[in-house]
């Protein structure tokens, strides 16, 4: 299934995009996608049931990346969020553009939940930022608590579906302020996600997804999640050994080569109006226009 | 005003320690204590109205923090804190001990909001642990946003008031495992906060406590506010700078000296059973036994 939230930012409802592409209305079935849900078999159950059976309402149609003001938006499909896990270097090709060896066990860092914004909303260039960049990634969206697993088996149990985020960074704040890269993470919007989440028995393959990213129509990232150093069953077990993943928690596992950062230099870090389009392989696009904070 | 929560964890009331150290129940004046409370003047004013006048329900018998299960449980004195941000060798014997430079500018991490306990419940040492350690800390509360501010007087104007946390970590994994700090700073029950919330109007200097913690009877830390590297108004400028700060966000200013990994070998690190007392001038005290995860 592809669940989404829609409606103004803090307004949202739930809603699913079925398999002719219709948008349809879930508020009557769930009050909203979040941990509660996810972790809950019966109303997911409940839910795959009425989708199927066609009676669920229909919503305006779908809002494009080039919806105007006047178009339904798409918020970010998980509400409440626990915690954003992320991790960092988890592409040998990324690795690679950044002169950084690869890392012997996930690099982890961490993004407030209220970064999140939807997949088209504006991202805010910071106030004196010069290197605002951006990162495609897959984010894991949990469904049941992990706690010191054993196994990826049972590691890739506690997800409940993937989407897209763009993990923004600023880069300056990020390496040149004093360590620890969270300061240049957890600036305001700087975690768009989405358009939907993908439920797991829709991805067999979280290994194998194409993305992509593009910046004022130029392909910037053209990666592979096939390329991840640690893949996304061992980043769950690992993380479960030093924090427990609560159902609602994200893990952004990294992004592929291609950032302004491991560019040459003049390197094109983001100003305001520039576009930035993303997309992973089944899990739909993203549209964000930059504008300073 | 002090402002706590308590009962049984995730069901605790709002409550209020009067001024003769009656607990009294606020559970019919206000629904919880939260960032939507602490930014709303006109309920805090409701609050403080009825504290003196007395007429509040009294609540059994304050838990202290020998008490038993029979008593009333305290949990932490903020419900849904949206993100904790934590500041790391922000004092300067602090940075002496670990043979650290002293930081240029705030140097900064993050800890999830699901790390938080109520100041007596048991912390749990994680499993493979080496080198779980204490940082009594003096935690600021936010009751209004902040976002991108100007002045010192900006800042404490931000401020909801003060609390106990102890920011437990365990420094192999955040040191030594592999970057960033976070991984040794998340661990499950690693952020024992309380027992209260003391309003800022009750802290006329923040740069004034005294704060002391002791393991199993034995003093290892005994600092003051005073020593702080930044004081809370500049760390409350200085993140507005990099993250928009929200009412009910925490901010963990650091810890002075005395923590085990600054001690000579071998470092007393914490074990199952262990005793964990800390407390700040004016903020209250917490005991945490420490039990294997």
């Amino acid at each position: 299934m592809k669940l989404l939230r829609v409606g103004s930012a803090g307004a949202e409802r739930p809603a699913l995009l079925d398999q002719s592409g219709t948008l349809r209305d879930l508020s009557g079935i769930v009050p909203d996608i979040d941990g509660a849900l996810l972790s809950d078999g019966a109303a997911l159950e409940r839910v795959r049931a009425v989708a199927e059976s066609g009676t669920l309402p229909e919503l305006p149609a779908l809002p494009g990346a080039e919806a105007g003001p006047e178009s339904l938006r798409i918020g970010a499909p998980v509400a409440r969020i626990g915690k954003i896990v992320c991790i960092g270097l988890n592409y040998h090709d990324h690795a690679r553009e950044t002169g950084a060896a690869v890392p012997g066990e996930p690099i982890l860092f961490m993004k407030a939940p209220d970064t999140v914004v939807g997949p088209h909303d504006t991202v805010l260039v910071p106030r004196r930022s010069q290197k605002t960049d951006w990162e495609v990634e897959l984010a894991v969206v949990i469904g049941r608590t992990a706690r010191y697993l054993d196994s990826h088996e049972e590691a890739l149990a506690c997800v409940a579906g993937y989407a897209v985020a763009n993990d923004v960074s600023e880069r300056e704040f990020q390496i040149e302020r004093g360590g620890q890269w969270d300061k240049g993470k957890n600036c305001e919007t700087f975690n768009p996600l989405g358009p939907w989440l993908v439920t797991a028995d829709e991805v067999p393959d979280p290994q194998a997804l194409a993305m992509r990213l593009w910046v004022n129509g130029e392909l910037r990232q053209n990666g592979t999640s096939a390329d991840q150093i640690f893949p996304v069953a061992e980043v769950v077990r690992y993380l479960s050994q030093f924090m427990t993943l609560y159902p609602g928690d994200v893990i952004n596992t990294g992004t592929p080569a291609g950032v302004a950062m491991g560019m040459d230099e003049p390197k094109p870090y983001l100003r305001d109006g520039d576009v930035v389009e993303l997309e992973i392989e089944g899990l739909g696009s993203q549209r964000q226009v930059m504008k300073t904070a």
